[in-house]
């Protein structure tokens, strides 16, 4: 049976300060990114956040970043590679114990913004991070963006790694992602974007712009909370992979029954 | 067989600040309280503290504080009982993951500065400190001062709990500490130090400043390491209790043998 | 002719994160408190706020808070009178260069929080506020709650005062207000919100919840505007006022012209 | 006659943490570079600070840099003009409320570390910087690398601006020093770093690298306070520019008198 995790960032509000709606955003995905409290989310936050995952049947993950709340993970930050494997260390367990606190474990990592984008292209920073994640425990999945750096890196490090990608962008005949702001980067139509994650999850191929097929393995595809329009295009696509026989479940669970 | 574990806070370094000489009282001490990284304490400095400690056999305990890196965590801060058990729970889970990832484990926990003095009258702080403690792990051992609501919470949580002592204080008839700034509540003079201690390992009493002896359960004594005499000081005690056949050895080996 | 100055917390967004509706206010308000980063709001934020203020003719103030962005301010932090004198001095500067860079000028100071609440009952931290006030610049207006400490404090650091009334609040026989939570705290009808506005604009007085008159100068009506009712209920207030001949405008504004 | 600034890095202590011996600085010094709490500092730092170069007669200038007290401000941090223009605001109108309120006045601002770095090749950051400055205060003195971006944006904004120079390092052809780790790079004899200087005051030219004279201007000496040979290095260079005749002052006092 095919089948596919919908991952979500979540936990992002800060003391009173509220963001996205992750109540809404549960019921749609499998997997729950949980900021660490480094660019988003502080322990009050991750607490709430880890057991409203745990009460939806959500699979909790820690979801680690640069240690910047001014500018939301978003920002480079120059670091060295020890630098990274601990800043990954500290907050994967500070998570890890919230959600064996709450009862549950915690299922994989996922990091967050200039983190994630630096370390997809970057083999050195991806291994801090994909050592970082072993280190802490072996049996974490690690998401990484499909075909990227930080593919390699987890795999390399002896992690199960879940290749990740996305229903609302377009790639290129490389396997990269359009870059925003260029023409049809963005994809809007639903119908275009379930067809993409069909033949993504059926075929392991997607078209690229340049109109050749090029490969890529979706274990997990990445769902944007944030936006109003965002959660009926996740609901919908959510519905066709449904309706198409395809198992929304998150990674992990496909290792356990493997 | 008598025994003593003797305590040290290390890791206090912040970036580029230096803060104690962590590798002269690692030849000390059997348990090394780790800063978190709230109230002192990084990444790197964890993961450098934990690495140094597992190499010199010294068992690896996390030291939570309030928020408050510039006020060192002994300024109060107002929280609610929630806050301070989150607060807890994800410095213990920070260091925990740092002492696996360093392929040892996590052995007990000791709140810092003003978290614990107030913990230590305050039995609902108590309470969330050791429930938080006991969730994220039970078999941690709960460092508390002597006597105090944080021993009675540590054990009503179904926590082993470590009774600290002091060598360089002096106490009073209903068993607490002299207060810093009363005639004679330092103790200075390092036999007068050593046979307190030692009247305390063996007979379970301190003579109070009163005259008269009063009970008390000394499983792990505090040891300062940022002051120069303070090192020679705890060198003597060691070697004083040494010389009588007491162990020096971390509280959680006592609990794993007994 | 009578007068009163409206005042409004603005400029607590940070980062990606949004908080109160600064635009709805500015049009109500004549005396901006910006918040200075420590419990809220952040150099870009401080920058957007002080532009908009001075683009709506709304006289600009500094909004020092205990440095807690978690606690947005509101927990009480244990600080010595030096540090809150200078915690008040770096907060009220970096405001002060704002209103230079964009061509106006810092006009007031109010106390935000912990540090207003706990200020207005403790003598020695109302007068470490009012020395930082008056020796960054002696001409700053002084907000502070009318017939609190505050006002006391900033009276003998040589400063103008600005007392601070509320319309949404009941006081008791001793001036103090009614606290939170007791029957009769809130006022939420808007004739007995206005009706007690106008006796303290124009008799100075306030009838308290025992029934006698108790005397209070009404020199800034605290405006709130974090929720929507509120802010029907300034624009109500500000209307009767205006149309009962009452000049709303800032206090530095009538300290100048007599 | 002729004139040159001492410049020194102070105030860099944080909460417990100390760093450098500013008392030993300040006797060899003109300017003092006040850090402003972002990457370090904090506001009873700045106060003391402040106070002691105000009563060791050396003009106080403030030392903006990236909020990032773990790396000390030496970590590339991705940020937008607009970005750095505002923390330069923040941070320059702390430190000058700080010199106002101890009775003297804010004479000059240089930019730290990464930022510093950044910047003086960068014309975009240089401008956002110098821009900054000038809103805050338009008679506060610029120093910037002898040659770099940071000297033109100065000059462009219409500041006074203090090209700066090093005695302990070598230069290269093209007027920039050679870079740390290349053969040569550091100059560590006594003699040959006076002879540096002293062409550079007297002449307005530095022997390159490769043996050919390249113009500068030099109006401040970076001072390194924090290693113990430094002291001494420039002990010995402030003995030899006096007994050569030329005048130690802070380059505002220069611009005041001409």
């Amino acid at each position: 049976m095919l089948k596919l995790d919908f991952n979500s960032d979540l936990g992002e509000n800060f003391g009173l300060y509220k963001l996205g709606d992750d109540t809404a955003v549960l019921s749609q995905i499998s997997s729950a990114n949980v900021a660490c409290g480094f660019h988003a989310g502080d322990p009050q936050t991750i607490a709430a956040t880890v057991r409203n995952a745990v009460a939806n049947g959500v699979s909790v993950g820690a979801h680690p970043g640069f240690q910047d709340l001014q500018g939301f993970g978003r920002r480079a930050i120059q670091m060295s590679h020890g630098e990274i494997y601990n800043l990954t260390v500290y907050q994967v367990g500070a998570v890890k114990a919230f959600a064996e606190a709450a009862g549950s474990r915690l299922a994989h990592v996922k990091a967050h913004g200039a983190l994630y984008n630096m370390a997809a292209k970057d083999l050195g920073m991806a291994r801090a991070l994909a050592e970082a994640v072993h280190d802490v425990d072996s049996s974490l999945v690690f998401f990484g963006l499909a075909g990227s750096e930080l593919v390699r890196a987890g795999r390399e490090a002896g992690l199960h790694v879940a290749e990740e990608v996305f229903a609302d962008r377009s790639y290129q005949a490389d396997g990269s992602l359009t870059p925003r702001g260029q023409p049809g980067a963005m994809i809007t139509d639903v119908d275009t974007a379930i067809s993409q994650v069909l033949r993504m999850v059926r075929e392991g191929v997607v078209r690229s712009q340049q109109g050749v097929d090029v490969p890529v393995k979706a274990d997990t595809l990445c769902i944007h909370g944030d936006q109003p329009g965002a959660a009926t295009f996740a609901r919908d696509i959510r519905a066709a992979l449904i309706a198409e026989g395809i198992d929304i479940r998150p990674p992990q669970a496909t290792y356990e029954y493997r």
